[in-house]
């Protein structure tokens, strides 16, 4: 469903900025401002010198994140670059804030070396209490999160990836509980091989299943495959264990789950009919 | 004067980050989650990527600045790092909203590669309306600044240097009120020439004084300086018109202006006896 282009024109307009800083702490006299800043930082920064951990404590690291993008893969957008993208990063920060109570800081970068955007937020680290990273093209994007979580000690989070296999993952519970299957007996076929599809893949594997079958746009992530990804090749060896070729229709036979998270209207009818009993789409 | 370490550490330990994100607009309703964040924001970003300016218009980039240190040169505390020098870039953050309503993030990086800081900068701009470099070393902040100055279009400040020769200059004309002075005949002297005494030469060279004199630890900058980094050289061309050498006593003959911009307690009694009439200290 299309929105009021004449109502999402004003609201920005009027927000001019979704979300902005506020003070936790007033300045009222000279003395205030003192303690606030120069020499009422000095104690607190002496006291994080000695053990850095203390960051957490007197300073608003633990609760900030910040959400970094290069505009590559903008939600219903594509390639923007960072100038575009900054009202849907700035909308990614009002609900951190909103729904998570989390102050996250909006960053939209003008460069697209990935090694360059880890070393950014490799440099930022000690500012933050997490990272987000958000709408970044695949490969890309993995190689990044990979990248950032071997070298910070701060969580690193993509939304993409791993936030869409949370949700599906919860959902998949729920399936369960109604349908009465378990995960290790599951056969579940995921379509789409970008961010969500390998992240669900994973997440799934984690959380007990034993049978996912991936496909990309040139169908089941097997050998024979002639077009994977690094991370898609990866995914290969630990998926698929029927050892299948071929398109969805192969995937798809004797199948307890579908999960799409590739474009939409792929999976028919004639598909379904394939399925186990009690599927879960 | 010192202040009351216990109060201190209670004040940054209930703020937990002096400042924090706060939402500009709600969102009460799935209807307005989409209207704050997607589709309602692609308007605004397709409207931007046709014309970048917008961006000032439908985001908050125009009153939104990033504060960026790597912990060389904190105030009052020299070279603790990043992580120590955060409680202290939270400050300068707060004192950025409280009076000015400016919305600053604080960033403290773990790198101390100058041309690293400037691509870290530079790689944020869209993000940003300006720029404050903070609390940085000496020559580094220089380097910093100039070089970041060519690089993106948004205003780049160093409080250390701007701010100081601003104030500085503001309190000049105060005391040529006073004293009748002009701008323009005065014989002005600087002690010290780090960020701040570089910054306030080259200020009140802008604003028409005519007879500036510098020193820097090891005297009065001219070209039989021994100790003098680029920037103090390039200041010795543009100062000292009477090509004076030696220490302060040799420069102070006559001035009517001493701006102390060293350590304390070097102009003595003795000093001022050789000022002109009225001096300005």
């Amino acid at each position: 469903m299309p929105v009021d282009k004449t109502r999402a024109f004003e609201l920005h307009k009027k927000a001019k900025g979704k979300i902005k800083i506020y003070p936790t702490i007033n300045i009222n006299s000279p003395e205030e401002l003192r303690l606030a800043y120069i020499p009422g930082s000095v104690p607190a920064a002496m006291a994080i010198k000695e053990e850095p951990e203390l960051s957490y404590e007197y300073t608003g690291r633990g609760n900030r994140i910040a959400v970094i993008t290069d505009g590559s893969a903008v939600l219903g957008l594509g390639d923007v670059g960072p100038d575009a993208a900054l009202p849907v990063i700035e909308g990614k920060c009002l609900i951190f804030k909103i729904f998570g109570d989390v102050n996250a800081l909006p960053i939209c970068l003008d460069t697209r070396d990935p090694e360059d955007i880890v070393h950014f937020a490799t440099s930022m680290a000690p500012s933050l209490g997490g990272i987000n990273i958000e709408d970044i093209d695949s490969p890309r994007t993995f190689m990044i999160v990979r990248e950032l979580q071997s070298r910070v000690d701060i969580p690193v989070l993509c939304d993409d990836q791993h936030g869409t296999a949370v949700v599906t993952l919860a959902g998949l519970w729920n399936a369960l509980e109604v349908t009465g299957k378990k995960m290790d007996e599951l056969k579940i076929v995921i379509n789409g091989a970008g961010p969500a599809g390998i992240s669900v893949a994973e997440l799934l594997l984690y959380a007990g299943a034993k049978n996912v079958t991936v496909l990309n746009r040139s169908g089941i992530l097997c050998e024979s495959n002639p077009h994977m990804n690094q991370f898609q090749q990866e995914l290969a060896s630990k998926t698929n264990p029927e050892n299948k070729k071929g398109e969805l229709s192969e995937a798809i036979e004797a199948a307890d789950v579908f999960i799409g998270l590739s474009k939409g209207n792929l999976l028919t009818k004639k598909h379904v009919k394939l399925m186990a009993k009690d599927p879960i789409i």
